[in-house]
């Protein structure tokens, strides 16, 4: 059992969890919690941490998820690490007591297109990572095929991005591309309609067919679109707002979209 | 100027942004930023404090916001403090050197329902400030005339929920009540229609009509709702889900049925 916070291996998830570059050099990312691990595909785990706790609540219970856990770490295999140590690996307040070292998965631009009819949410800078996380969990509810990132879009190994996709990370494809006009042309030219969410746009339920191949091109929270990234798009649309409000969440307005399009392709 | 972090207002608002029971029982809340003071309605206003470079940020400046804000000012009145101060008072990390006390806004059911076709929303036992921010956020975009939480959903005042809602608060009609079966039936008897969001349920957006009055009814995101609640129902909708997605975030959850809601009267 590792029991002092200056072991190497523990230094180095700390420098994992707090640096992303750290992160990308070694090609990694770290997942925390039961449901991360459970959901894990076992080819992309590398390290396993647990604390005696965590062992000592998961044996003996029934349940369907402790059962899975309990076999798959049979096949991972994993370190004991002392409670305050875990702590100090923990990125969460209230650690969970089981943290997975991760592989990142590559995905291509084909393999997001390979199908009927894409579904795509593009991806222009955002900055919040709980909004990045949201818009994968809600993607992947409403059957998008991939989000494409610009490349200064936040980290989506990032802690608080892969908590709060509650497994999504695992299953939705996605990619950061340095160029994104150019990825908006490619798709395009695929016969993808490309919709930027615009204040200037038509409502999103009125008049818009998303049954076949689209993308749903979403701006910063502060910003909105680059105006030279909006131009780019088949059409504008924007979601119509009562009262005050000026503008949406950003993982609230792409879930709007994604789910009409689900609508759409499910009446 | 306020300098000292001892000066008894200062610790008051530190009391009012830690501790729920301080802000109930002087029946006040807290906003902070130029947007939320911008936006709060004068009648309410009952303290302000600001920093001298928030001061002099804001004069010479010639954006409406800006203009309005050195007006207000002038009404309300306001009291300088030392930016350590303020770093204390504030709840945020890094402040934006306003901050107003303001008087709690009371509303009545009849208010909410004193319209043509009511759209509310009911929580139960909602945990996540933010997530509750946000329903205000949005609900306002989506045109819901009320709000209606069970006892113990998180305060609507907590200082994180205030900030998401972007300044809803000050506009859509809020209450808490002591028992929400009793509110439901009451809502029943009025001809409203009530849909409780469940995993059993039909998908929200296949053959229900939300154009007449209608309540949605969400619960706490672990547990979702309560059985006797759902029961009390009209009708069960649930989000249908791809890929292998077992919920989604409470505000989420909320923004698509409201939104399907002005889809369908503004169709």
């Amino acid at each position: 059992m590792i029991t002092s916070a200056s072991n190497q291996r523990v230094k180095q998830i700390v420098q994992w969890q707090t640096r992303a570059k750290a992160r990308r050099e070694d090609d990694i990312f770290l997942a925390e919690g039961p449901k991360m691990y459970e959901e894990a595909p076992r080819e992309l785990i590398r390290e396993v941490y647990l604390t005696d706790t965590f062992l000592r609540n998961l044996r003996g219970r029934r349940e369907h998820a402790a059962i899975n856990i309990e076999e798959k770490l049979e096949s991972t295999g994993y370190e004991l690490v002392s409670e305050e140590v875990f702590a100090r690996m923990s990125d969460t307040r209230t650690p969970q007591g089981i943290l997975a070292v991760l592989k990142r998965p590559v995905y291509e631009l084909e393999q997001m297109l390979d199908t009927d009819r894409p579904l795509l949410v593009l991806l222009e800078d955002l900055q919040d990572p709980g909004n990045l996380g949201t818009i994968l969990r809600t993607g992947e509810g409403a059957g998008i095929t991939g989000v494409i990132m610009s490349e200064i879009t936040v980290d989506i190994f990032n802690p608080k991005t892969i908590r709060s996709t509650m497994g999504s990370i695992y299953r939705v494809p996605f990619l950061y591309v340095e160029n994104l006009a150019e990825t908006i042309e490619a798709l395009r030219k695929k016969g993808i309609r490309v919709y930027a969410a615009h204040l200037r746009g038509q409502d999103y339920y009125s008049g818009f067919s998303f049954t076949e191949g689209t993308a749903f091109l979403i701006g910063n929270e502060a910003s909105g679109l680059r105006r030279e990234t909006a131009d780019l798009a088949d059409n504008y649309l924007k979601i119509p707002m009562e009262g005050q409000v000026e503008s949406l969440n950003a993982a609230i307005a792409a879930s709007l979209l994604v789910y009409e399009a689900h609508r759409q392709r499910n009446m």
